[in-house]
């Protein structure tokens, strides 16, 4: 089946990509930019960066230690695309591979000199992802050749040993390539390096065990913790293995540091991480939205992981997790043009950000990119949206059901249907049944208190009716702006508010003469309103606030709390994921309450 | 003049250190315990680690690339306080200068081939300063002779290139070795470091140049910014550079960042630096407590720049500053036994440290450490106490000034007084004129509404009188407890209020089975009370306060605030300075207002 995940068991059960097609709308038009522009300028950037040279002579290598990593993506990416590019970019893959399966071009001639920081295993996991994707998708070829015979090599090099990578990803990509090919020593392998990690099995470091999770083993921990990437590739790699070899406490464990680190570790974006030092979760409650890491890529990890939870349990709180980071994490980290990326998204930018041309050398920048020097985030990007039909729908015990909202089509469950809905801006959800039937279940968002499914009122969770071929069933989700408050214990958030509406999250922003927003505090009475809905169907919202007057500096600590005069004033609310398209720019989520 | 700044002009003038003693008190009891202790602790571990073997085997090489660094700190501490062991340790050093004045363990062969990281300019500044203080504590002697063949060596390499060092400190040490010996290549080689900063002078880095001041002209910047060390080092040297050639237009741009940064880039403490990552300030208002990095170098730092300003300028505020980061950063950076270490000074920690052993690999900690694989802080620390009676008196035009409060004599400025108070506990501080007499002024600090002296109201800044030998003059301080308000603009504190009692910080810290701080709010009304006085006159306070119910996690943004069942509750407050002297413990500075 043409799916980046197809457990053997669970309550739910993937569909192919082509049984989801996704019309014109909020993603089916990012899917389609995603394959028209984004793949290829992720290539061009590898190519003029020499990463994808180093394939070719690595003598004169450049580029991080990992970066053979991103050429790996992207071919995932071309690889559920089906993109022409695939098979060149694939033999010259090939060619660098040694005959016993090693491919690295920055340790060969070293292997594994560098367990902690040397990312081999990273990379193949990522070299086994696009094999399986290429497997899935076209069948054997050279680049599930090269694919296999590195799952090989690592099988003969690490099966008996106790070694593990610092950068955990290859545990999902060996059990995928299990259930591509049957192949047991797979499945083994990964449990195998879930099982060492945390025993430990790496070495001290400055950062601490913590940052690549082997400090406690998987299965012992509490909470998802250090590098944020890491700790979400290790838990879905761990989800997994749980999910084949029937390990009910492996998958509970999991789940349940899922649950506190959604509740105390999450910012309201659904990003993950805390601390740019690290690139790591940070301590319970530490959610500070000027310096909320919240990279792209632990977005991405983060819904993968929620995706493996669901199709494991069948619980909507895993989908609504998923669609929050997918509009306001995944869809904010490119730019509308399909050339440009966040790798972190903070909640909060104080100062616009300088245009600056090239490579950026850092994660920050309130700013979109088109190329880093740690490029993670674009070759990510392209790979999820390459397969993003993916987590819109599955099959359950009697039917269909259906996670995310968009136009289009599904075909599972024993029915087809036509979607038709303007969501996220607005709430109707058509569903005509074309074929077949049985019971269908849409799920209702925690947020959507007083939805309606064919009328009759539903809550948060899946909703499910039975329905027949010519049936057509409406869910109305109710998309209205709301407030929304956060918990006391989130000390960096105390005192303030964000607007909501339906999935996504908004926030004020402000370029070039706009009023600073430093300044602005808002009034929670009357609501935010829709101010404008642009042709493609944008909101824009307005809140009613106060300016202050900014004072005279000095000792910015008082006997008595400082009110500065203030007049009242409006706020504009955008879509969080559109900030940043306007040139430099500061920006708040939560936004202070006036008194 | 036995003083590590010594400026030609100025305001004010200072006093050798043998004209101020410090009795038994707050800083007399650490000074001596600098002298007894703390010095040998770190000759010790500079050498259980190698780092004094490096001078004797540079082959065989340990620590980081600045780690000489160390040992010339401890040199300069070693001279202000006539330490026996400084002859042999000179001699150590000695041995390992070349010919020509080079001298570096890490790159003697390979010299300057990064400046931006390599740290050898950096490195002999420290010398430098090393090889002032024995000369002026001492006279000529090996020490002194390294470092002016280190000082006339980087003239030779560095007066006409274009080059300057990642790390700023050698532009203040050679204007230092200048006042010293008179010799002007000093101070010409220092005013071109200090000019050729920003042009740029340096290559570019992931950081990026401000990183290392090096994004614009020292006199065309607004604010300190980038590494806080770099930032406050940089600043010191400017303004020697300008005060010894007359430049006016540097030292304003200097007193102008200065005071922006006061008003926007300081926590309570008087700590600077709001970012683990790049250990730098931050933007204006980003002054999180949780990850405030506030080093203990950067508030060192910090009181060697305010004590310029002060002298240049005679104006108060510097001193108020100096005093809130002496009493809450420096006093908070070693441990009441003299050997152990915060490198990182946060204003709160939620999660108790887990004691560990030996050297600390991070800078982060709720437990000091008596050493750190980065260990700049303790070597800062036994220099900063060895000559900290540099910093409590200077001469005016009119006689006699005092900057801080000690039970001690004082002898200059046309007069010899004794001083006999119980500050920081208490605010009485009486003077006695032992011999001469002329203008005394005491300094205000401008927390003190209400001060009086000789029974006379008087407020922030220096309050004067005429004395003459015989006569005894009363300054009572209001020491007693006070809320203080955060400025609106800092985000992370909104909320929020601290208690602050004389010039001293106030936290919350919870040990053990003691209640959580997370849970914890206060009452403004009554206010925070003195619950106990120990027998060397500490004073602890408890505050009304409310204990919320924790209730069931969950995802924490919610429609409407949640607000627990609270209990009344006391909340015991100790001196800031004196936190995580009692084992692993939660602290907060900043405490949650109740309603």
């Amino acid at each position: 089946m043409a799916n980046p995940v197809v457990p053997s068991s669970g309550v739910l059960s993937p569909l192919g990509l082509d049984a989801v097609r996704l019309s014109p709308g909020f993603w089916g038009d990012r899917v389609r930019l995603n394959h028209e522009v984004t793949i290829a300028h992720c290539q061009d950037w590898m190519e003029r960066e020499g990463w994808i040279g180093n394939f070719r002579d690595p003598a004169r290598r450049r580029g991080r230690e990992f970066s053979d990593s991103e050429i790996y993506k992207l071919l995932e990416a071309m690889a559920w695309a089906d993109h022409p590019a695939l098979p060149e970019l694939a033999e010259t893959v090939a060619r660098a591979q040694e005959g016993d399966g090693y491919l690295n071009t920055r340790w060969s001639g070293n292997r594994y000199a560098d367990l902690e920081w040397g990312h081999e295993l990273y990379c193949y996991g990522h070299l086994i992802q696009a094999g399986v994707a290429r497997l899935r998708m076209h069948g054997e070829d050279t680049l599930t050749e090269v694919a296999r015979k590195a799952a090989d090599h690592v099988c003969r090099r690490f099966m008996d040993t106790a070694e593990t990578c610092g950068h955990p990803e290859v545990e999902m990509a060996l059990v995928e390539l299990y259930r591509a090919t049957g192949a047991e020593r797979y499945l083994e392998m990964a449990r195998r390096f879930v099982e060492r990690r945390g025993l430990p099995s790496l070495g001290e470091i400055p950062f601490g065990r913590g940052y690549f999770q082997d400090d406690v083993p998987v299965r012992q921990a509490q909470v998802f913790r250090g590098h944020a990437v890491r700790a979400l590739y290790l838990a879905c790699g761990a989800v997994d293995v749980a999910v084949e070899t029937g390990d009910e406490p492996l998958l509970k464990a999991i789940e349940q540091q899922w649950e506190r680190t959604v509740a105390r570790r999450t910012h309201l974006t659904g990003g993950m991480g805390s601390r740019h030092h690290g690139e790591s979760f940070g301590e319970d409650f530490e959610l500070p939205p000027d310096r909320a890491y919240s990279e792209t890529c632990a977005g991405i990890a983060s819904i993968m992981l929620a995706h493996r939870l669901l199709l494991a349990t069948g619980e909507a709180r895993y989908a609504d997790l998923a669609e929050r980071t997918m509009f306001n994490v995944l869809a904010t980290g490119v730019a509308l043009d399909g050339r440009s990326f966040f790798y972190a998204n903070p909640l909060q930018v104080r100062v616009p950000a300088e245009p600056r041309e090239g490579v950026n050398q850092a994660a920050e920048g309130g700013l979109r990119s088109p190329w880093f020097a740690v490029s993670c985030c674009p070759s990510n990007i392209a790979r999820t949206f390459a397969s993003l039909p993916a987590y819109f729908a599955a099959a359950d015990a009697g039917g269909l059901r259906l996670h995310h909202y968009s136009p289009g089509q599904v075909r599972g469950g024993g029915m087809a249907v036509e979607v038709e809905t303007g969501y996220p801006w607005s709430g109707g959800v058509r569903v005509r049944v074309l074929e077949g039937g049985g019971r269908l279940s849409l799920r209702v968002p925690a947020w959507a208190e007083g939805a309606t499914l064919a009328d009759a009122e539903v809550s948060g969770g899946y909703a499910s009716l039975a329905v027949r071929a010519g049936q057509e069933v409406r869910l109305e989700l109710p998309v209205r702006s709301r407030w929304t408050f956060p918990d006391r214990r989130a000390d960096a958030l105390r005192g303030t508010v964000a607007v909501e509406r339906g999935p996504l999250v908004y926030c004020a922003e402000s370029v070039a003469d706009e009023p600073p927003l430093a300044d602005v505090a808002v009034r929670l009475s009357p609501p935010a309103e829709v101010v404008s809905a642009h042709h493609d169907g944008v909101v824009e919202l307005e809140a009613d606030a106060v300016l202050a007057q900014p004072g005279p500096d000095g000792w910015p600590y008082t006997r008595e709390p400082v009110t500065p005069a203030a007049a009242r004033a409006r706020v504009r609310l955008v879509p969080y994921h559109r900030w940043g398209n306007r040139g430099p720019a500061t920006m708040r989520v939560w936004l202070p309450l006036a008194d």
